[in-house]
């Protein structure tokens, strides 16, 4: 087990079989604000397997205006339309980005039309709208997938495969954080991220998402149990308990996870995992215009290694479309999003109890 | 606020006005082990202000034969020997370097002999056992230090400048990380490290606190609640609940620490703080032979700066016996060792009832 043999190339979409298609997944978008536009929009017209073919806004001139320069939009609908069925010859999956307590009504439609759904991150606000939202893809029988950006990201796929391949031994810390001064990347006072009703949550649920979830991707294992600390200082947040949150899970065979995560601090993110035999650390890790570095240390030897930048939203989107093309279940699917809901809001139950919470 | 500025000279000694002394400090070590042997007398010999001149071991045959080629020693006692005040007017100070669970007499004896007192951490194995030796440190009006290396390793003084100076703004979270094959370092299953009774504790109790003490050295700060779990699962650490220990610890003005610490896993050291406009790493941080780098993030910039090695046990002894000659009191004094131990038994007492410890 040499490091040196990590330098070789790697497959950078081990997911892959289908390259091409004539039938590319046609896409509706719930939602045109900056993500959808910067980053959702421009990934999957660089995709191959998939394109968008609708954009939805509570504003219809906003949704045709952002539409206006794509060469494969052809429609520009309302919410209420949607709801109606609108447009629905016109799409084949949905991708859901409104504000976290917006996404349930949504993908209920969707559903019902049965189209596939990729659902943003946190997937809902509350575990009981998080697990309707699942119960009615199953009811419907449609894919679900939520839009976990790490889950193909090279460098992480990669740390995943080292700890798999026995780099680090048995897993026993997982360290992350992901910290963000939001209001100076979105500086809007009024924005839904600080509204509890919206958001379901700040900086765990909005962020916190990441260490934990990337936690649980690169150990293959789920909580069993958390800890955790809330805390709101500033003004700005003063309708949501974490400014700040910072939380300790328990994962079986008796390794714990130490997350971090803010909305008003400094941009910086990363994940590692000691174990047994070594350590990897993904740093920078969950940004999107980072350009990753992947460092491993195995007995006595440490390694670095630099990712060429790569379009997340495109890698996910790509592996979105190849599931429903090849019917392949997500990774990412709704009862493992459903955890993650569980957990965060058990977070904010151990920071009011003072008491580790069982999962 | 520049990183660049960062790249000048700094005082790597800060503390010291006194550089040479006619009359160094005169060291009694009670114990001698391989650290003593290898790291402690070795880092005395090649300091300015002070020098080993007793050894004291429950062996008569090996304190004489430690000290046969040391120009310095003047004579080898037994802990009995030693107890009975034996060769006291040879020695101003000691320093115990004992098992955990054994510190108390030795710090009693020196106390009754007016001597000042230098006490490997952790200071003892319970809370009324180091209460114990701080009052009998008073009551005889002796100074007492605990050996934090971390004090005056220069880049983790460097990093607290960093962060007095506001380089990460107002800290948010701290990660820190200690590591290591305590039964491949030191190969005998038998050792006081894994005995509860000698140790009061494994992982956490003695390298546990070293990201616990450089947290609050880093923060100047002292913890209000700390969460924690042990795990003991490897057959050899039986004895004690903590092969592996994760902690939290609540700091005021809201800063959470994520302490971590396993003495049977790869060997790694790290110590982060994340603020609200930078963040600042020490990797690696805590083994003595390492050679230390600083990495800082700070608005758009990041830098390194690659420590050059020397030796934190001289640096330690420099300034212990520098705090003597200029009747100065040492930054890690009793009381300040005193929180560490009632935070790390805090740690196993939250792991017991799964919840956290109020401090």
């Amino acid at each position: 087990m040499e490091l040196d043999a990590l330098t070789t190339d790697f497959t950078r979409r081990d997911w892959q079989t289908v390259t091409e298609t004539d039938d590319p997944v046609r896409i509706a978008m719930v939602g045109v604000g900056w993500w959808t536009r910067e980053q959702a929009m421009p990934a999957v017209a660089a995709a191959e397997l998939c394109e968008t073919t609708v954009l939805v806004s509570g504003d219809a001139e906003k949704a045709r205006a952002v539409g206006a320069d794509s060469a494969t939009v052809e429609r520009g609908i309302t919410y209420d339309e949607f709801h109606d069925g609108v447009a629905s010859d016109a799409y084949d999956a949905v991708y859901v980005v409104t504000p976290n307590a917006e996404h349930l009504p949504f993908v209920e439609t969707a559903a019902e039309l049965g189209k596939a759904v990729l659902c943003e991150k946190p997937m809902e606000a509350t575990v009981d709208r998080a697990r309707r939202l699942v119960e009615t893809c199953d009811t419907h029988d449609v894919p679900l997938m939520i839009a976990y950006r790490m889950h193909t990201e090279p460098a992480v796929r990669r740390a995943r495969d080292l700890v798999r391949e026995g780099y680090v031994g048995e897993p026993v810390f997982v360290h992350g954080n992901m910290t963000e001064p939001i209001l100076e990347l979105v500086p809007d006072p009024d924005q839904w991220r600080l509204d509890w009703e919206l958001s379901g949550g700040c900086a765990a649920m909005d962020i916190g998402i990441y260490p934990l979830n990337t936690a649980r991707f690169l150990l293959d294992a789920d909580p069993t149990a958390v800890y955790g600390t809330a805390h709101s200082v500033a003004p700005e947040f003063s309708d949501v308990p974490d400014e700040h949150a910072a939380f300790q899970v328990a994962f079986p065979d008796h390794v714990t996870g130490m997350c971090t995560a803010s909305q008003n601090a400094h941009l910086a993110s990363h994940i590692r995992v000691t174990g047994t035999a070594g350590e990897i650390r993904v740093e920078p890790a969950f940004y999107p215009w980072d350009e990753r570095r992947l460092h491993v240390s195995h007995g006595d030897s440490d390694l670095t290694i630099d990712f060429e930048g790569i379009d997340q939203m495109e890698e996910e989107f790509e592996y979105f479309a190849h599931c429903l093309l090849t019917d392949t279940e997500p990774n990412a699917n709704g009862e493992h999003g459903l955890v993650d809901i569980e957990t965060l809001k058990a977070v904010y139950e151990a920071s009011e109890a003072g008491r580790a919470i069982e999962l």
